[in-house]
């Protein structure tokens, strides 16, 4: 991923030097696993401990070898004495990568599940703030009934909610070691050795392996990584679509510090929703890469090696992007400026209208018949939107109507507490109440 | 999904009848709850609890308004007296909608649950059978180590119980009901409503809705069946390529009831794996579903309805297609034949180059620095595959073997029971146990 | 796809009819060529040309040979005398499948290009009919500056006409025959009969085969198709963002014959761009098997026959849905409600805002260094924007604008006018003129 | 995309400096059109053309910013006298991005046309040397007939020819650039100035634009991307079921210099179609970018920027990693070892099977049935595969045959050079005749 779009603890994970440290923590972790079964004297040990990684011997022998655990053992070994031989005993090259990719993968889980916490406090600090605050809901980009905006963020909080669910799920699926030797038969290693390297790394030793660590457990972290990602972009979404002019309830962070403050080179009126534009795109990116983990699910035999270029891309984008989408969406949910008078204001454009639906159950309830009643409201609708009259005076003036309700009903009717009666209910059940 | 690849359960779930049936059992269900609460009197709900659909009506009905739901409330009240009009009091359509099809997906689901148990079957009995059925295992389409046979199926076995544990994370996630009306507030029915229909459906009230239930549950549901299916797609993968006319180790069921029985029109000589190259299309087909998935969670506002034209097509094809594909694994799975002497033939034919890895290792056990260790065994084996000698006897001319490893020792180390010690522990760890 | 959303035509060239037509007429042409070749005389040849297919008899043969081709030519021969033994003479399955297959894509390109015609048609048209109709140009969902209506529709127009070219390049490298053989050795069927049967068919041959015609090529017209369906659903987005309560500039149609009235089951009140949504929700089924296609290019050897089972659903659906689509954008252009006056009033309604990039141009004209006329007139611009006054006021009052630039000159700069004066040169060179 | 996988020129195009470069080209070139216009006089135009970039200065700018093209222009107007008000003179930011943007497209499509030309070099000369070297043709991993192995790299080099087909139709298609202010009105800039700048640059103007160059172009650039990628799928999987033991007919370069002599860490005698592999990882990544590459043709309104993130990661990836895959192509093709003997030995070691097919023409020649000679061989075949017996021995004994076919026939049957008769013809027709 591009250094634009990459936080440093997330970009840490995936370096080189951490891939490193993890191979040389994994190397001595097998040492001493062989020293306990008593294949490596103390002495040995000891120096073995003391071992380090040369990045510039590693990078001579890469040079010379193009494979990268072999260079990676030479690298460690070439200042160690006779106990270097013991240094990839009996494992093979994907016995250390393996396991430390799933380390890697572990590691960018905890940094998403923090994430997504802090973006559900954003979430529920605003929902919480704005439980009240009537705006109108819309389906098909239309107005329908009025609700809160508290309620939009209660939404994508119980969706969040639902991700850190996901993310505890897939947790214990990749947060697996193996140390099986070429094709997972132990038979230069003994299980010993695995279960030994796991309990000091804290991992399980995954069920049954052949040459690597299957790949629907690389397809779940990164399928997991893209869902997150859509519901990310549907925030941003969102956003978007409350901040267009016409709109204008809710404005993201501008013009201070660590937000942009110039909307365009050549129009200084310009405050654009940018950042919210910027997850959508990179949502995109990890959805994209989804398709490819998948791909990389069906290895031949007891391995190939296609799937290696492709995780060496996709699995530090996902993490990276999905890592940067996650801060920046909790950053312009905590900084989005939120107009609430301007929200009651396109509420109340519709000139009642949104009250149509409530005339239409009272008709019913006052035994009209259901398609009756509606034919009879939605043609009054329809004249109220076309005349610019509001709805409360062209159904005072309908006969069906009259005859069922009266103006007093009528008038209790057109009263927009009715639409958040329930709000207090609808944030207990999101665990968002007092 | 073509008839084709349709299986009759399956394809049910996703037929029009099915749907109707279940928005009939909503629309009385929500009558009982409003009954509950006094709205509706028991004479009134005994003649909703008879009502019936009617499929010419809603045609006709659909012709005039192309509306789905009110066309379905018309069909359905045509021919009711006025309890008529309590049908679809209070919802809105998504109301109905989605809550049918979280029942479809749980159904679904439950199906899918069923058809993962038979695979499971299907690969324990064979693992199994073939628990110490010697054969080469590959990395890299190239001879690694000996394995067994019985190990491959075994380890599709655990990918296929990290499958079931996926399902039944999963339903919980889509088991939602919802009749919260347009915008998800229940200004028009109160929250009782919901929670009676869902007791009555089975189904718990999803946390908080919009006008829809949110669509990062049916995305779960679509890349669930996609990983399923690229676990199918790379068993597929592996007997096609142990089928092929160089391995020939396996071969799928031919020329028995039910399954192919002409190879080519032109080759009267071919027998080919033709049913696990379909499986690997079709798990082409769903992958391609879920990027439609993912971009289906970012809805406008409170809902846009571009979601439903995809999902009419995408959720009932990835259903039907992973429900045909996993059958027909299960059926590729029990029905193979497997040659266990040509699997040994194979495995023998490198001429000992297998062992390469253990005079390795026991060099380096013998106190050989680990580099200068495995130069020599790599330039043996080169000989040996270059002049067709076995490994066996090139190791024997060679003096720093000769130095550090007896003949004797030699005769031992070339072995193959050494590379199967394991098996039994393995297939423990895998459930597989006796 | 689902008949929903199957348009008669489009859905007959996927239909097994018309595939077993394709597939008799191709026998026959390879008689035709092998009568030529004087390998059949004219009485058997006679015979064939009467030769005839039985949809009855081929489900027999392929309930018990599940082999198509197999099925076919028994089908076809079950009723013919010894002549019947020429049906199929030298060829392999595919030669006639794939032949076949190119003549469906064929077909189905032509619908595709007579769909994008007629759409280009009605873009056509609406856009002159707009070409000064004014509005406001949004970017980020945001004010920019003014455009017209017919601009919008132009620029569509134009990526219409890309679509176009694209067809034609693509056509033809769909537009392939083959008649080689198992492997494309033309071993068993001279390239004369190739020859002779493309040009019966008026097909080119494929330039070299191995068993199959290479998947690069339909991979490709899938891929045209995703970029079409990726263009109506920018239409498709567009549309639906014009028609929200807030914007209100533009109206699917509604309530006419052929067009939906109801807009929701609880909402009498609603309009909605349900077509535009539909059009967006299946460009994403077609995106996804974008994905499949790519996929098949890779077949094993001289072929496997993964691609098949993926094919039977990605090629008709993708063919079927970007005709229906096509067609529903075209309908929608044509059918929609353009508010001119709304577009006016939505265009004025930021108080003169849009007209500050003109002054800061002014600004710099007249001598005033670019950032010092960017940050003045972005100062003001905010100003009017939080005050409600109107830009012209508020720059009224600023001394270094009132340095350079005289009030007389002001009114100059805010005239509607100054944004369109290049329209009919736009027009012109969009091929628009008149 | 990583260092690992980017080449230094391809990798040039995508860095910063080269974007900038173009950015101060494109700004300058339009003050020259200005001053062709008359906007600018001399004095300014020979200092505006001295004007340089400060990266320095630009890192500042953009901290303080976040907006690039502001900080461009500042960085550099910096240190101009008072013509730097001219540098980006009525042009809105897109005018610059997008225009650079379809310059660097255009270089990177020059380079890939380059590669591809280096790879049809590669398998022109292995096509020409191979082209009567005798190999099994394959279909379902499973022997079919016999063909030569020139005819594979020639059907390759085929395909590679529609490739260049392909980038010569695009070409023009994204070499278009663009200066028509923020919505494409050109309100502050006439159409000369893009029709200047565009003469300059040897760009094309865009036919009609709003704020951006649209994004079906991009998107095309990147399907075509993906398109050439899956062709090189195809080549690098074919070289991997090639190489693997049991085939071992082809065998990529192996430890000499530039390419990996470690095949694995733990097994000495290894080596691997490594190459191949990386080359199926990496097409699985491009391919994954085409999804997002589609779903950033729907911009809202006359531009949103979420396209913009999307673009950063995946034009810049899919260009290099294509670049980098169609070189290890063809230094894959052109370093391969062929094993003719192996390719020999395999297609006999199938005791003449092959000749199965054109047993039956003869028999259909000799006037038997079609479905009586099939299944007359079918039987053969399989009994000589069930009995290791060849073919011909077989068939000797077969009442039926020997009635149609003589001993002296059935020998002369048995020929492969039968097979390949139509080599040179094949060839001619694939452009490599001599």
């Amino acid at each position: 991923m591009i250094p634009r779009y990459t936080r440093p603890e997330m970009g840490h994970i995936w370096s080189d030097d951490y891939q490193f440290d993890l191979w040389l923590k994994i190397e001595v972790a097998a040492c001493e696993a062989w020293a306990e079964s008593g294949a490596i004297n103390e002495s040995e040990m000891a120096a073995i401990r003391r071992a380090t990684f040369s990045r510039e011997e590693y990078d001579k022998q890469f040079d010379a070898t193009k494979h990268d655990i072999v260079s990676f053992t030479r690298a460690v070994t070439a200042n160690m004495g006779p106990e270097g031989r013991w240094i990839h005993h009996g494992l093979t090259s994907n016995d250390v990568k393996d396991t430390a990719l799933s380390m890697q993968m572990r590691a960018a889980t905890a940094l998403i599940e923090r994430d997504v916490a802090a973006l559900l406090d954003a979430l529920r600090t605003r929902a919480i703030e704005h439980k009240q605050t009537m705006c109108i809901g819309r389906s098909h980009g239309m107005h329908a009934e009025p609700m809160t905006f508290g309620m939009k963020l209660a939404l994508w909080y119980c969706e969040m909610q639902r991700h850190i669910d996901r993310l505890s799920e897939l947790k214990p699926r990749i947060a697996v070691g193996m140390l099986s030797g070429p094709v997972g038969t132990f038979a230069g290693l003994p299980p010993q050795i695995e279960e030994s390297v796991c309990r000091q790394l804290g991992l399980k030793p995954a069920s049954i392996t052949n040459q690597v660590i299957q790949r629907d457990r690389h397809a779940e972290f990164v399928l997991t990584l893209s869902l997150i990602a859509a519901t990310l972009e549907k925030i941003a979404t969102e956003i978007r679509n409350l901040q267009r002019t016409e709109v204008a309830e809710v404005q993201e962070p501008f013009g201070r510090p660590g937000f942009v403050s110039k909307g365009s080179s050549s129009m200084p009126h310009k405050r654009n929703p940018e950042l919210s534009e910027r997850i959508c795109g990179l949502a995109r990116v990890i959805r994209g890469n989804s398709v490819a983990a998948l791909e990389n699910v069906a290895l031949w035999h007891e391995r190939d090696i296609s799937h290696s270029s492709a995780e060496r891309v996709i699995l530090a984008d996902s993490a990276i992007a999905t890592d940067y989408i996650l801060d920046l969406t909790a950053r312009v949910i905590s900084g989005m400026t939120v107009d609430a008078a301007r929200m009651k204001h396109n509420m109340e454009s519709g000139g009642g209208i949104v009250f149509a639906p409530r005339v239409m159950l009272e008709l019913v309830e006052a035994g009209v018949d259901r398609n009756t009643a509606y034919d009879a409201v939605q043609a009054c609708a329809m004249e109220a939107l076309e005349s610019g009259d509001s709805l409360r005076e062209v159904l005072a003036m309908n006969d069906l109507i009259s005859q069922h309700i009266t103006q007093a009903k009528l008038d209790e009717v057109f009263d927009y507490g009715y639409f958040i009666q329930h709000v207090d209910h609808i944030f207990e059940r999101a665990g968002l109440g007092d």
